[in-house]
């Protein structure tokens, strides 16, 4: 069958039954109350949580063969505890679990793949598994079902609904106490915001904390209540804060970068919602902090102040609140070590619940209020549709993350990229993988122009304040045409039949399906 | 049958199946996962939350005779919510209502007592009911079923079970955005922590926040968050927080009182478990402001900290805090406008779920790792069982609030009262309603001495360390004569055979029934 955005999917992936993608909000499940794995305890209240070491908590925690694990991605590159984890698993032998990670980031000696070919893993949930994994994934490596990627937004509802029902979540902290109160806030190695591991710690139905911090009862702030662990582990080292992300404020001198930044914070002050109260998400990498910065000069000028920065946090967003050029932050992940820090420092900059950010099925969500999202992108085709994980050969360059959610729910979705890189079309007749419809993405912010989305829900307003502000736009035609003259036409990338990831929309519907990679 | 602290309880009441009361953690039900009734939505992202007003509020969740609805009592006395919401479900001709707040305090003009007679109301569960419909209730007021009350610690896991299961929970707020995020913490009437409400949001089908201050999204601090909230409703005013309590740190002046709290913390001072470190509850009342004015200038004395202060906070502990002798506040309540006012303004005094104060069912509850509970009580008996419900004639004068979940929980639990009041005895050969198993309590403290149980888990450990302190100590029975001596044997209250309320233990067993009062 062919879904709303024309990708051909099977009705079936082996044992998973596609629910193709319908369209914006078309496809929305009936309602079924949400359900937790969680259960009453019957913990003496003097037993302690506290256990040697990580093989103990897995033993305590009675993990077997084919259960599903979890983690928090938070520490990104830096993240030292999901291969610690790992290899006590390996050392107890327990085999064919699914690995349901908020995401993967890069991994290496070992790598995740080294656990999927000595049968630790065997099935694959992420928003995203770049690295070693993914492209060994899109070449073929052997899984029993395909990997489900699925965005920020998506994953809350999936655990929800029991389609990803986690056995043992282990919950990587900066700071613990001895009763499972933990925190990435404080703590020599502070990742930040815990946001991804809210869900999983009150619906799996074991929780391990670990740390490589215990401090005294309570750990003041608590971001993950003692109510919802069931084991501490102390170990030697949880992550490299250094790797969460660039760090601090620093600007890109790239002048393509800070020409597409520009542009992007041109459009946002254009625009009838740039007024007092405003709302943003620009996110991690160098166009979203320059992007920022631009930002927070404009807001000072217009004499205004933001109302709330939503999402992934960087050092640049809390310089803006510090400027006070705006009045919150609902930080869902944090992006550098500045902003990890930030929480526990500023009333006003909130840990969010990962759900509470992104997910759809909420009572509401954080996004239905945002303004402005501006979204990175490998690809973007004349549909305006995204591509936010595959490269030009195929390979695994991203994850979904809360991309697909942000430009659905922000009033006006900015996606910001390159024309080309190196020699590779970033603007294209079709996006390899299909992750974010085009129908929500409303404008395209590249060197060579801006491309408004004649589609979008908002194209009116938005080609109406940009008029008035003398910016010139132009066709995603032009765009492509433009990339294509420098890189000519792209060799389609070939792939045999098999299926190796399925990726899931904010929804849980397929949006799309990603081949093998057919190598010579 | 009888259970484990003698009292005689049929095997069925109603359809109410009795699990009997059998001794300290014997009776921990099997495990189940936990349950919940909020829904994934379909609501659309831009659609409204905000209702023109309560009726509105009321019918949008779809509200029918026999459903159970809950409210919190942060507001106490000054409570301005439940007979505005009761007031329109009788508009609307909604019957039949099971009623479930935290619990109920005295509401007057109309009270509640009048919603039952009209047929609104024909249920009642809460941690308490005193008052004008406490009174009617142990008079025999018609009712389709006893009133069920159960300590704050029993609520959470009643509802996390389906015992109690809520169709529309009502939850005033003192600061809310459109969007439904919202707090106690700030507004003019701030009535501090909603540590009873997260429960109820997190669990009912439908989630209605009251307010009288709507303030620009997002809301922070946020205690409840917006994805746990159908509607929003704007009202006059939810309630007076100058009746949330007495207010602020004022010592009392009756000596009676000042002697008790002084040898309150005589013992606490004197025991091995007041180290750097310690933690403790003293709760809200004449005798813990003092107590705990007591505690902090002995601890100051001693050049400690205490840890964490739990459960209620009032403003003397506060003051405790500010003065360096206190680390953190572990605040499921606020007993004053001071406590109140501080979460926002101190980052270690935390709001936390009374879920996670008191319930034993969860992974750990912060009860867990009490050292000192301080409780106030009507009688005490020679068996050292508490009552903290009725009076000398049947009448009802307090509620369960935590106190059987302290008793429990904390390794000394300290019971304080005047060996009379008035003319009446309160310690006894048999309390009229056993409320706190006497197990569970570890001394007596009056005005004519203090009285350590023997039976007591900490019994050797509190009795040496009180000898080496050269603290005097009576036997319960020389209490109880002292205070005949004054008084007189009491009349026992004489009943009926109709029980007029079942009073759960905090495992959800039954420690004791209430029975119609047999006035002359």
């Amino acid at each position: 069958m062919i879904n709303a955005v024309g990708r051909e999917i099977p009705e079936k992936i082996g044992n998973y039954v596609v629910k193709p993608y319908a369209g914006p909000r078309e496809a929305i499940e009936a309602e079924q109350p949400v359900c937790s794995r969680r259960k009453p305890s019957k913990r003496a209240a003097a037993e302690n949580k506290l256990m040697p070491d990580l093989k103990s908590a897995i033993q305590a925690c009675g993990l077997k063969d084919g259960m599903t694990i979890s983690f928090h991605h938070s520490f990104r590159e830096g993240d030292k505890i999901i291969v610690q984890v790992l290899s006590c698993i390996k050392e107890l032998g327990i085999k064919g679990l699914r690995f349901a990670p908020s995401a993967v980031v890069n991994i290496k000696n070992p790598s995740i793949v080294d656990f999927v070919k000595d049968g630790t893993i065997n099935r694959i949930q992420a928003s995203g598994i770049c690295g070693e994994l993914g492209d060994a994934v899109v070449d073929g490596l052997e899984l029993s079902e395909p990997v489900i990627l699925r965005p920020h937004g998506a994953r809350p509802h999936a655990i929800e609904t029991g389609d990803l029902s986690i056995d043992v979540a282990f919950i990587g902290a900066s700071a613990a106490d001895d009763f499972g109160n933990c925190t990435g806030q404080i703590g020599p190695n502070a990742c930040g915001s815990l946001g991804y591991s809210f869900i999983d710690s009150t619906n799996a139905e074991n929780v391990v904390v670990i740390t490589d911090n215990i401090v005294p009862f309570p750990c003041v702030p608590t971001s993950i209540s003692q109510m919802y662990v069931d084991y501490v582990v102390k170990v030697d080292e949880i992550g490299d804060p250094k790797k969460i992300g660039a760090g601090a404020t620093r600007m890109t001198k790239n002048p393509r970068d800070l020409l597409i930044a520009q542009r992007c914070a041109d459009i946002m002050a254009a625009s009838r919602l740039f007024k007092d109260g405003y709302s943003f998400q620009t996110g991690a990498g160098a166009i979203p902090v320059a992007c920022t910065n631009y930002l927070a000069d404009y807001t000072e000028q217009a004499g205004i102040q933001a109302s709330f920065a939503l999402g992934g946090m960087t050092g640049a967003i809390v310089e803006m609140h510090k400027r006070g050029l705006l009045r919150s932050m609902l930080c869902s992940q944090s992006f550098d070590a500045v902003a990890a820090r930030a929480i526990a420092e500023y009333p006003n900059i909130v840990e969010i619940d990962n759900s509470m950010y992104a997910n759809m099925f909420n009572k509401s969500c954080a996004l239905d209020k945002l303004n402005f999202g501006v979204l990175g992108a490998l690809e973007v085709d004349t549909d305006f549709n995204i591509n936010i994980l595959t490269g030009s050969s195929g390979e695994m360059m991203g994850g979904l993350g809360g991309g697909p959610d942000v430009a659905d729910g922000a009033d006006i979705s900015i996606v910001t990229l390159p024309i080309i890189r190196g020699r590779i079309p970033s603007v294209v007749d079709k996006v390899f993988t299909c992750c974010t419809p085009g129908s929500s993405v409303a404008v395209v912010v590249t060197e060579a122009g801006i491309a408004l989305n004649p589609k979008h829900k908002n194209y009116e307003m938005l080609k109406e304040d940009l008029d008035a502000a003398g910016i010139k736009t132009v066709s995603i035609e032009y765009l492509r045409d433009m990339a294509y003259s420098l890189t000519g036409v792209p060799k389609p990338v070939e792939t045999t039949d098999k299926i190796t990831c399925i990726v899931e929309y904010r929804d849980g519907t397929v949006i799309d399906v990603i081949r093998q990679i057919k190598r010579d």
